[in-house]
């Protein structure tokens, strides 16, 4: 499954959710990550970030695509992550 | 056409962006917006905010579905704009 996410988490938890993010998804700007993950992984990491939130303070929104096809990328300005040009 | 546009923008140029932004879209965390576009509509914003940005430093990423509910959206946490309980 192709996942969109983005979080908005208050700075003392900033760092722990920025590393989390990265086991499982590509950085792609700011507080935005992108990848494939199976079911599974996405409940992990959905559980794990859920320890890490103070819910009536942070969010995350994550976006779930059953075929990265269906959506298309557009960067527009600076590339903040090389990376991406090789997905 | 859905859209989901995120942007990293130096802070003198944050206010101008979120303005055009939200004349266009729906504004549901930080710097993250989604909503319905026409070809021309998105063809109009990209213009505009090429003319705000500095394309050294600033970046914006627009992920296009052609159907929106070739998407799921999730929202962990807090909501952060009341507006979303309603798309």
């Amino acid at each position: 499954m192709y996942i969109i996410l983005v979080y908005d988490i208050g700075e003392r938890r900033v760092a722990k959710m920025l590393k989390l993010c990265r086991q499982y998804l590509n950085w792609i700007q700011n507080s935005v990550f992108e990848g494939e993950l199976t079911l599974s992984q996405l409940r992990e990491l959905k559980m794990k970030a859920k320890e890490i939130m103070v819910s009536e303070e942070d969010s995350l929104i994550i976006f779930k695509s059953r075929n990265e096809h269906w959506l298309e990328k557009e960067v527009i300005g600076k590339e903040k992550n090389e990376l991406t040009h090789f997905l």
